[in-house]
């Protein structure tokens, strides 16, 4: 792999493709005020970001972004790959995003710009743990060897006591799931002390667990400040727990950083606030590219939405992210840095086949009222996901199996 | 003060407002799959966040955001205001983040939905520490009593080497400046190692302070991994340095919080990576909801950008972000948690006036080309600031001023 880091974006300009590019490239690597001597220039051609590639894609009459320069007045849309050598940065995510994702977006060159996909010397691989437990990992600490590992989110967000939370628990357990999130609004308030919470939660899947052998995932959300992450991590290893969840944008890369390498349990990567960074479609970070950033510094499951999801995301776009993490950062030997994608939002047993046939199986599966709105309880609509994502595996229609198992058939009713 | 958390958006919605609203509300507190008994609905208003005022602006026909809800097909814009109970988070910022600025981006019932700002109870006051040192100890540690503090940027961003570093420093030294800092794309590359950095420009200071007196301020870039940062600033502290830069959206919140808590210096926070969640006008965050984290979390200089500056932005935002930094957070006896506004981008002896009578003086006014482009050289471009300052703030005209100083008159000639 080249020593250069590569990034791709899409960008939007009313200058020429070219002229807008070198901007870019000066602006992030060897920008200066003044004229240099001819021999400084020599010494920073080292240094300077290169514009590897520009594609040229349609043109638009308007700007997508305020306060763009007005150029011709026609706005050229193009995918520009710019690369920069690594001792520009070393191999240090915080200095990366500054340099592949910094001040660029503030440019009047541009009128869209938004960073779409990042390729990264294996110096990175190196430098950061990646996931610590990633597919497989989660799959022996769950005993899911196959198929999607089914899970829930405690719901209400905010309200219940640490008893009806490990009551709620108890619940979904006994129903047969295999993994259960915090809310993410869900930290150490007085309603629900994070102790308590721990200590009630724990103590209904140990019970859980030494009645059927089977023991239940439990992400509960440690998001806070570093010092309490890590007290709070360490409570949960110490309650025999087998996960925690955190708010990746609340925390920021480098406290996640410094959590990932204190931390000894699978990392449940919470994307909430990703909106903020994404849904314009002409700036900020797509999902590939941003993903990888997580990935390395030590995520092991990225939330990527679901299909036919309650939030705004098309489902081309959710089957990309959850495709980038199961896809292989860096070629063998170095580590793959592969994640587990959380599918989550709206989904019933009849999003099992069409998740089946897009994503695959290496994926945890969340639903909330497609398993507690079930009409005939939660045992039947988990029974109800498992016999729907039993017959996408085998290649069964869904009204098959509905034909087949009450449940399915009860799901296919409440929810189609 | 209130012991609720208050948060006012920008939205867009197709939507009866109200409703959107409420589903704003719900999805951020006590959002649940299913309905809930009576009682429980009773405890749970307790947790409940309420929407507070819904001011109606004009109406667009096209929605801002993709994946947006059609309703009537008529988008209503409008700034509501919500509040959540403290108690549902703590005085915790990451925390509070997931809970003011998480998934609700992603909301289908807004084709637009922008964080202006936010109103914190004082238990956040007393449980951050806010910035250490602020306007007064920054001029403290600069010795510059009254009037902005005149700073520079090291340029090229990347290409010099340590040496040449102290070099260009010690002529901006000898030039007369105030404040100095690196650009935010150098780091610890191997041609510019921190360590041998930090040691050449620290004797150049060292020199110049033994001659004069006066302790030129050098904010030298510390982003990194949360060690790596502790590291440089112990280094820094030891070399006699006076400042640190960190680039906040590189490090995230819990990293800056721990590192400010180690922190023994100014902390210089550098605001790139901000376009991505602020250049469209109807997502993410608007800098005055933004700035307010950063400054309770520890920041003591804020970038705002400049008047007539190279990016996009407009000067009116630029204006209202300075302003905010000078804005008390909390009413006495609370700490107002007060930051320098760091003005830059563009700047020259030109910009003075008009800084001067919209933003005053309590501020870090950066300029480049505007000192070392002077066309009579890097001590009379220092000394054309200055005198354009004090002719600012004494009310006089510039071109009077430039009549009787040559150095004026010369960046008036060159930047005009």
């Amino acid at each position: 792999m080249s020593e250069r880091i590569h990034a791709v974006y899409l960008v939007e300009t009313a200058l020429p493709l070219a002229k807008a590019a070198a901007a870019l490239a000066g602006e992030q690597s060897t920008g200066t005020f003044v004229a240099l001597k001819e021999e400084t220039e020599g010494f920073l051609t080292r240094y300077a970001a290169r514009v590897e590639g520009i594609e040229e894609l349609d043109t638009v009459a308007s700007p997508s972004l305020p306060g763009a320069a007005p150029g011709d007045g026609c706005y050229r849309r193009a995918r520009l790959e710019i690369s920069w050598p690594l001792e520009n940065t070393g191999p240090s995510l915080p200095n990366l995003l500054a340099t592949i994702a910094g001040n660029l977006f503030e440019l009047r060159q541009f009128s869209g710009l938004r960073l779409e996909d990042i390729r990264l010397p294996t110096a990175f691989a190196r430098a950061y743990p990646g996931p610590q437990f990633g597919v497989a990992g989660t799959r022996r600490l769950t005993g899911v060897e196959a198929g999607p590992l089914l899970g829930t989110i405690i719901k209400p967000s905010i309200g219940l006591t640490p008893q009806e939370t490990a009551e709620l628990v108890a619940t979904l357990c006994a129903a047969g799931i295999d993994f259960i999130k915090d809310d993410e609004l869900q930290s150490d308030g007085p309603v629900s002390p994070f102790a308590e919470r721990l200590a009630c939660v724990s103590a209904a899947i140990d019970r859980h667990a030494q009645r059927t052998g089977k023991r239940v995932m439990y992400a509960i959300n440690i998001t806070g400040e570093l010092d309490d992450m890590k007290r709070r991590h360490d409570a949960v290893l110490a309650a025999g727990g087998t996960c925690v969840m955190v708010s990746l944008n609340s925390v920021g890369l480098a406290g996640f950083s410094a959590l990932r390498r204190h931390c000894q349990l699978p990392i449940h990567a919470h994307r909430n606030g990703f909106g903020a960074l994404t849904r314009c479609p002409m700036l900020g970070f797509g999902y590939v590219a941003w993903q990888k950033i997580w990935r390395l510094a030590g995520a092991d499951h990225m939330h990527v939405n679901g299909l036919r999801n309650k939030f705004y995301e098309s489902d081309a776009s959710v089957i990309a992210s959850a495709k980038a993490c199961l896809t292989p950062m860096f070629p063998a030997p170095e580590k793959p840095c592969t994640v587990m994608p959380v599918v989550s939002s709206g989904q019933t047993a009849l999003h099992a086949h069409d998740t089946c046939a897009a994503i695959g199986t290496d994926l945890l599966f969340m639903c909330g009222g497609g398993i507690v709105g079930h009409p005939m309880g939660a045992a039947a609509g988990v029974a109800a996901l498992r016999q729907a994502w039993t017959a996408a595996m085998a290649g069964e229609p869904l009204n098959d199996a509905a034909a087949r198992h009450p449940e399915l058939a009860a799901a296919v009713e409440a929810f189609g």
